[in-house]
C-alpha cells in the first residue's frame, strides 16, 4: 500500500523534503501543510529585495502550489496550518485559515516549521513601523514603508546575518542605524574579523551602535538602554530567531538543549514516526561535540533530504556541519567555518592563530586586493579547528577550501600542501592558504613567536619598544606612534640600536617582512622577538573602527587599508 | 663552518629556494648565478602585458639583485651562466658575459635551469617578426612588433595556456589567428570542456584553426601543413617548452621517463649534493602513479622550499601533486584539478562522470550565471579522480574544493556533505559541489542512466527518440531536431505517448528536470532511460564551436547559451 507522508511547513526543508520523497517513491501520498501563503521562498535573497539588488520582489517565491502538483504530484495545503499532532493516531489536526478543522492520518510526518523572529517585549515593539524580515510580506511592507519618504530613517536592531545584510540593503534607500547590544557584530566572526567589516559599514554610512540595548519605541524614534535616541521612520526587529516548537512541545516531543527539537542521526525525533528538519531541528555539531541549532539554509536541505531517505529505508552517515557562512558588507565578502575564538575557549582546546594577509591575486593585476585570512589549530597537533576570511577579493574560496579539509580531519600540512588552481587574474601561485598553512607550521614547531594585533595598544601605552621594519616611505605614511623604523633592508647592519635586555615587538605591512625580521633577530641571539601578527594593516583596520564609534585617540600616526 | 650553497637559475623556484635557505640558516653563504639579466620575474603574467592589463611591464620584475642582498644576504650574479658542474670536485664553471671564466666549490647545489619554449625546425622559425613569450624581453619585443601597426595580423602557434593566455591578450590590439595541432585547445582540459572556451574566443573574434600544424613562416604569413596560409604580422611561438637538462645531463645526473631531471622526495637528483626544481625537474604525479613534468609556478615554489628544508637537514612528506590549474578566457574563467578523460583512460580506470550546470550564485542576484561542472570519479568505489570547471562566476572555487577533498582521499559522499559558506551573492545553499556529488552517487548507485552530450549529433542521425521535458516555450525558443516536447508537468499525463520498446534520451535545459522524468519514467516502467548529461545548454555550447569551424549543419533549431 503506498505510504502516506505528511509535511508541515514549506520553506525551512519541508519542500526539498517533498520532492525529495517523490523521486525515492512515485507512489506515495506527499501532502505539505503552509500556514503561510508560499510554500517556498528564498528566504535567504529577502533582505536583498529592500535594495532593489533583487529586481523583482515576485522573483523570491521559488514554487507554487500548482507547479508543485504538476511536477511532482504533490499536494500543498496554504493557509493551513496544522495545530496539533494525534501522535497514538498518528494524525494531525488541521485549522484552515476559512474555518475548517480537520484531521489528516500520516504514516510518516515531517516537521518543518522553521524560526520565527523574536521581538523584545517592550514598549512599542508593535508599533506599525516596526517591521520583522522572516517573509516576503515583511519585506513588502518595508519597501511600502520606504516608499515615498525623503530620506527615511532606519533603525535595525540587531548585528547578525539578517540585521547587517537588511542593513546593507536598506542603506540604497535610507539613513541607517545599526545597533547591536554585543561589543561587536556578527558574533560567529572573532571581533578582529567583525571590526573590518564594521569599518565597512562606517565606510558606507551607516552609523553604528554597540553595547547598548533597546529600551522602547516611541515619539518617533528608537530609545536605547543607554538613554540614548535613535530617530528612526522604521524600525527592523533582527535580534534572532527562535525555532518554532510549540506543536511539538505539545506533542511531547523531546526538546534538546538548544531548545530546537532532538533529533537522531537519520533526523527522526523521540516518535520513531515523526522528523523534524529546518530551523526548529537540532543538528550534529562535531567540532562543538554537541548537538545545536544551526539557522543556515545548507543544513536545512541536506537533512531535509536526510529525513526523506530515512522514510524510504534509505540512511547514510550524519557527518554533521562545520557552520560554514558567508556574508557580504558592501565591497566586503566574508566567510568562516569551524570553531571561533570563543568556541575555542569555550572548549578550552590548546590552539594557536594564523593570521595572514596577502593579495588575493597577483599583485600586479588589476583588482588586486589584501585578502585576511585567520586560521585556529590544535597544539600541538596542527589539527584545523577553524578559519575566518574578509576581503574584496575570494575570502569565501579559502574557507570552502579550509572547509573541505576540515571536514576530512585536515592539518596545517594539509593546508600547506594543497594543489590549488591558479590564474595570474584569480590567484597567486602561493595562495592564502598555502601561507596561512605555512605560518601556522611556523608557529606550531616554535620557529618564531607573535602577538595580536588587538594588544598593539596596550605595548604603545606601556613604551614596548616596537620595530618597524617597512621602508621608510612606508613608516612616513603613517606608523605606530613611538615605533622604531629599522627597514629590513638595514637591519642586519643595525643590530646594535637594538635593546638586548626587552621584549622587542617587529611589525611591517602585514606579517612577511617583519617574519623574515624575526628569524633574523632570533639567528643574532635576540631572545624575546614577537611579530605582531597581520601587522600594521591589520592594526588599522581593527583600531580605526573603535576609534571612530569612541572617539580616543589614535595610536597611529596615519591610517593604511591598502 | 657556515655551508656554501649555489643555485642556479633564479626564475622557476631559484629565488624562492634562496629565500628559504636564507630563513633557516643565517649564516650560509648563498649565490645565486643566472644567464639572464633578472632573478626573478612573473612568468605567469606575462601574457597580460601584451594587452595592457599589466600596466606597467617593470612590475613583472619582482626582485632585484641589490634588494636580494640588502634583505636577505643573497649573493646575485647575473649575465653569469654555469656552463659545467665538476661533480668530483664540488665545483661549478661560470661564464660570465664579460668573457670570464672561473669556478665555485659548493657544499650543495641546486639546478632550477627552468624551460625553454620550443621552435620548431621549419623556414622562417629565425624570422624577426617570430618570437616566443618565456620572459620580459620576448614580451617587450611582441609589444614592440606591435606599436604604431594599423590593425596588424597575429598568429599564435599552440593552443596550450600560454597560446590561449598570448591570443586572448594579443586580442586587445590585433587581429588574432590561433593555430592548434590537436583538434582542440587546452589539452590538459576534456574536449567538451575546451569546446565551452573555444567557442568564447570566437565570439571575442579569435580566429581558430586546429588540426592543423605550422610549416613555415614566410612571406607574411604562417604556412600550415594542410596548405593553408594565414597572414600575420607577427607570430607567437607557443607550441610547448622543454626543461632545460643539458648542465644535468653533462654532469651525468638521472634523467626522468619524462625528460626531466629525475629527483627524489626531498627534491635530490642521483648526487646526493645536487637538488633539482622548478620546469627543469621531474614532480611525484600520485594520480597518475608516476613522476613527470608540470610547469606550473605552485609544485616549483614548493619543491623550491622542499629542496631548501631537506639542505638544511628538515624533511617532510612528498604527497606529490594533482596538477590543478586555472586560466581566464576573456569572460571565462576555467579551472581543472586531478585526472581528465584522457588520464583515466590511459590507466583503465572504471569510471563514471557527474556534470552539472547549476547557476553560480542565487539565480535572483545579479551576475548569476550557468557554470559548468564535471567530476570524474572511480567505479564502484566512488573515489574522486579529476574535476573540471567553467563559468563566469567562480569555476575555480569549486574545483579548489575538490582539489582538497582528492588530497585527503575523498569520494562522492564527501563532495555531497562539505559544508561550503553560502551568502546569495557568491553561492547557493546547495552549490554546484553538492550537486556534482548528489548526481554522482545516483550514477553509482544505478539511479538513473545518462549518455555525454557529444553523442546526441548521432542520436538525432539516426532517428534516436529524444524526449525534451522543457515547457513548450523553452522548446519553441530552440531545440534539437526531431525531439519531442514533453513537459515535466505533462509527463505523467502523456506517458502513453512514449515509446515502450525503444531507448528514451530525456533532456531539459541543465539536467535536473530529466533527472525528474527519468526517475518518473523508470518508476512507470519505462527500461532504457538516459538523462543527456548537462541538457540542452552542455549540447549548444559544445555543438556550436565546432558548426562554426566546420560550417556543418547545426541539430539544434537554436542555440540557447543560457
Amino acid at each position: 500500500m503506498a505510504k502516506k507522508i505528511l509535511i508541515v511547513g514549506g520553506v525551512a526543508g519541508g519542500a526539498s523534503a517533498a520532492a525529495r520523497l517523490r523521486r525515492l517513491d512515485e507512489t506515495a501520498e506527499i501532502i505539505l501543510f503552509e500556514k503561510g501563503p508560499h510554500i517556498s521562498y528564498s528566504n535567504c535573497a529577502l533582505p536583498y529585495s529592500l535594495s532593489g539588488i533583487v529586481t523583482d520582489p515576485d522573483s523570491l517565491i521559488l514554487m507554487t502550489a500548482e507547479r508543485f502538483w504538476s511536477q511532482h504530484r504533490i499536494e500543498v495545503r496554504t493557509a493551513s496550518e496544522v495545530t496539533e499532532i494525534l501522535r497514538a493516531e498518528k494524525k494531525v489536526r488541521v485549522h484552515e485559515a476559512g474555518g475548517r478543522v480537520y484531521e489528516e492520518s500520516y504514516d510518516a510526518l515531517i516537521l518543518s516549521p522553521g524560526a520565527e523572529p523574536i521581538v523584545p517585549p517592550i514598549p512599542g515593539a508593535d508599533a506599525p513601523q516596526v517591521f520583522t524580515l522572516k517573509d516576503p510580506e515583511d519585506a513588502a511592507a518595508i519597501r511600502a514603508a520606504l516608499d515615498g519618504k525623503e530620506a527615511p530613517k532606519a533603525a535595525v536592531i540587531g548585528g547578525g546575518f539578517i540585521g547587517v545584510e537588511a542593513a546593507v540593503n536598506l542603506a540604497a534607500r535610507a539613513e541607517v542605524t545599526l545597533i547591536e547590544a554585543a561589543d561587536q557584530i556578527l558574533t560567529p566572526f572573532d571581533r578582529d574579523m567583525a571590526q573590518i567589516l564594521q569599518k565597512e559599514l562606517l565606510d558606507h554610512g551607516v552609523r553604528l551602535v554597540l553595547k547598548d540595548g533597546i529600551a522602547a519605541v516611541q515619539d518617533g524614534a528608537v530609545r536605547l538602554a543607554s538613554g540614548r535616541r535613535i530617530p528612526a521612520d522604521l524600525v527592523v526587529m533582527a535580534i534572532g530567531v527562535r525555532p518554532r516548537t510549540s506543536l511539538a512541545r505539545a506533542a511531547g516531543l523531546a526538546i534538546g538543549e538548544s531548545g530546537a527539537i532532538a533529533v537522531d542521526a537519520d533526523g527522526r525525533t523521540s516518535d520513531p514516526a515523526i522528523y523534524a528538519v529546518g530551523d526548529a531541528a537540532e543538528v550534529a555539531l562535531p567540532l562543538k561535540r554537541a548537538a545545536g541549532r544551526l539557522s543556515l539554509a545548507f543544513p536545512a536541505q541536506k537533512e531535509a533530504r536526510r529525513a526523506a531517505d530515512a522514510i524510504c529505508g534509505r540512511t547514510s552517515a550524519n557527518r554533521g556541519y562545520l557552520g560554514s557562512f558567508g556574508i557580504e558588507v558592501f565591497g566586503l565578502r566574508s566567510a568562516a567555518t569551524g570553531l571561533n575564538e570563543r568556541d575555542i575557549a569555550a572548549q578550552h582546546i590548546p590552539h594557536e592563530t594564523a593570521y595572514v594577509i596577502p593579495f588575493d591575486r597577483v599583485s600586479l593585476m588589476p583588482g588586486a586586493s589584501p585578502l585576511h585570512l585567520k586560521v585556529h589549530f590544535e597544539v600541538p597537533t596542527g589539527r584545523l579547528l577553524g578559519a575566518q576570511a574578509v576581503g574584496q577579493g575570494a575570502p569565501d574560496r579559502r574557507i570552502d577550501v579550509i572547509a573541505a579539509l576540515i571536514a576530512k580531519g585536515g592539518t596545517l600540512e594539509d593546508m600547506a600542501d594543497v594543489d590549488l588552481c591558479y590564474a595570474p587574474p584569480f590567484a597567486t601561485a602561493k595562495d592564502a592558504v598555502h601561507l596561512a598553512g605555512l605560518v601556522g607550521l611556523n608557529l606550531l614547531h616554535g620557529e618564531f613567536r607573535q602577538v595580536p594585533a588587538s594588544v598593539v595598544r596596550r605595548l604603545v601605552e606601556t613604551g614596548a619598544y616596537i620595530a618597524d621594519v617597512r621602508e621608510p616611505g612606508e613608516y612616513a605614511a603613517g606608523h605606530i606612534r613611538g615605533a622604531v623604523n629599522l627597514p629590513l633592508s638595514e637591519l642586519r647592519d643595525r643590530l646594535g640600536e637594538l635593546p638586548a635586555d626587552r621584549p622587542i615587538y617587529v611589525h611591517c605591512r602585514s606579517g612577511q617582512r617583519s617574519y623574515y625580521a624575526c628569524r633574523i633577530l632570533a639567528a643574532h641571539g635576540f631572545r624575546e622577538v614577537y611579530n605582531i601578527a597581520g601587522s600594521y594593516l591589520a592594526l588599522c583596520l581593527f583600531e580605526y573602527a573603535e576609534d571612530q564609534l569612541t572617539g580616543r585617540a589614535p595610536i597611529v600616526t596615519a591610517y593604511n587599508f591598502n
